[in-house]
């Protein structure tokens, strides 16, 4: 796959060298989109950059549903929760699958629960453009399933009400081992912690948000980006099981 | 490994449950390491919850030298370059080597490469405590280097001056894929910038900080945590080879 | 003046309460505006809140020309710099006369000075609406009057290149008391501040830039209101005379 | 007053040129603080630019008792709700008077009802000190005065449970104008939030806060500044009676 930026407006279309691609500011022809050229232009003669598409242009690609988790929150709980090859994780909450694919390209397995069926749907094309094949996709509430779910390294929950699992027996997942839950509201976090205080084996070692600032330094100028600061996503929290 | 986490004051320790710890808040014994119990004493009488060692208590334990990369910072690097199993990173300025550590878990090769002789040592041992194996360690100016390297997925740059290799031939940098400056002052972004308009095989994809704030949310409290929201570390640069 | 406030989209319109009143929203009759109940609705059935004007209001209702400067920046310099009843200000780059009206209702007397002379028409308009009475407006370059301005308190400069008037002598600025220089982008400071390095009477107090965030609170929920963070409108530099 | 800069420290000290001064760095002569100066010397050969003290330096040289209120929060307000030469305003929580001191200085009365002792003798000096003239300090419980108060343009309420006052007829207060409540946690607001949801005559305008982030721009740096950025303070709320 290619990538074309518009000189213009910045826009990225990702698409298939191997037809003219068809786009609001024109059509490119094949011929072009296989060239090794630097720039290419449209049929109404606007500049395009072409380029290799990398990993970063398919996640914008992804099939919507659900809002799609972000490159700052998932780097982060990545980074912080020091998930790697070998490890397991389990999920709930797939929403369009962002998550799921992009923690099975660093870990060994990854187990997702979606309970609606038109997300499961989503989430499944959205791994097979992705070809992630170390994910087990399952239609149904991980409250009822963390019981069978053994020796994993992560669990991830991405729902309105993360308490339903914590109060169930998380003995599948290893001592020292973190849940992290995704919290658009504060509130969620007060009733999580309220719940985290009578469980001897859970202890709350970070809530945070993790904030992206986008910058334009053009010639003379150098200052925010307008219009670019990413809205609020979500509190992350941290809990680790002792 | 094992961690204990001060009660008192939630300051955690790794330590060695083969024999007893000492730490300023007493000794605790290795037959308490070695136990299952949730929570141990110190002959200080201090209570310590006891728990295994995860990936990010060893990464507050990098033998420290100059700054440490912030997972904040290196997670979104990850997430945001698509890096994964397949690909090979180069990168200059190792610093005490948290970002060739990083990189190596989630990558197939890194070739690091660093100026000081005093900072290769820190390095090292860094990397052993990690058993990092995949991270090829040079001793040298990376612009003397860069031109022998080939097909990489992510030049990595945390460099005073990034434009003295950026003035070089990236042959070895795939089409499409990135170039990430770590750069702690907006001066020298413009600087960078100002090179960048000059190739015509870079484009300016993104300038930004990523900010974490932490949350305190206890009882009947919820607000941003006092003296813990992290400095301003660096701004990150993202440039695309075409 | 009166205001409605839509119920449904929160809306804030002004109005004359002595005659009907047109908007997208439908029309609310000379009657309602002038009864003292809480709530009206226009022809299309549309319910709006009834309430007195403030000065918040009004400021949202200034002829906009140039961009307007926010209130969370006027509030920080005013606080910040400690002007009151008694203080002379004098200002340059006036805009559409947001900051000479601010000033002048906390102030003693403003002297502003602009440029352009399609901005003195807007600037003229908007003191007018708002009866401020002690700005004294003047068509010009202040770097030309400066040296006739004595004995103020405070040099306000939204200007692109402060350095011109900061190049003059600032003997009519009292000892002690501020320059405020408010910048979008941080290179116009950098150039600020070697100008400053080389001035024995001027001592650089404070960069800083302020940042407004808004929160949504409703039932459950408790988040940062999308899409309602202000952008970054500019620096603001607090320079002290000796 | 005058006031010396530390050249080495940027510490300020406020001084009464009158006599000697003696600090950690040394003392410096009467003599020299009479002098027009640019710069002075310590004893301890230590350099100090030395000017006027203005009203930033007074802030700054509160006595302190509980928590001051910052001029990123009050400018704000003060912008934010309008308020001018002819307002009055009612306040409880006073702590410390900082809030009266710069209410006093922009309107036309302020009554001040603080509860405890304690801070009524620490705010009687703080007002003493900035000869604010037009603040009525009660001892006392505002919930059970404020039906008392009439004609007011804002209540200001610094406590940690506002609604005990939200509870009462807010009578006194103009239609169209404010209360702002400054609440450190979001679980505060929350709790505000379900009592204004009752009261027709109250209308919730804008929960917020105000962040101050120093920027260090020196040379070829410009980053924000390390240790500098002011902790969370509070929460504002402006809530508009009907």
């Amino acid at each position: 796959m290619k990538v074309l930026i518009s000189k213009k407006t910045g826009r990225k279309y990702l698409c298939d060298p191997s037809k003219d691609f068809h786009c609001k500011e024109g059509i490119i022809k094949k011929e072009d989109l296989e060239s090794s050229n630097l720039s290419v232009y449209s049929h109404l003669r606007k500049e395009f950059l072409l380029t290799d598409a990398n990993e970063y242009d398919y996640s914008l690609n992804l099939k919507r549903g659900p809002q799609i988790l972000t490159n700052k929150d998932l780097g982060y709980i990545l980074a912080r929760t020091g998930i790697g090859r070998e490890s397991r994780i389990v999920e709930a909450g797939g929403g369009s699958g962002a998550a799921s694919i992009f923690f099975s390209k660093y870990s060994k397995e990854v187990s997702t629960y979606e309970i609606r069926e038109e997300h499961i749907k989503i989430i499944e094309k959205n791994l097979d453009k992705h070809s992630s094949n170390n994910v087990s996709l399952t239609l149904g509430d991980l409250s009822e399933h963390i019981e069978k779910e053994s020796s994993f390294d992560l669990l991830f929950l991405d729902l309105p009400d993360p308490n339903q699992i914590l109060e169930k027996n998380l003995h599948g997942l290893k001592k020292g081992k973190y849940i992290v839950c995704y919290l658009p509201s504060i509130t969620q976090i007060s009733h999580l912690c309220e719940l985290i205080e009578t469980k001897d084996t859970l202890y709350l070692e970070e809530i945070c948000e993790v904030n992206l600032r986008e910058w334009k330094v053009w010639k003379k100028i150098a200052r925010p980006h307008h219009r670019k600061e990413i809205d609020h996503t979500a509190f992350l929290v941290f809990i680790r099981k002792l």
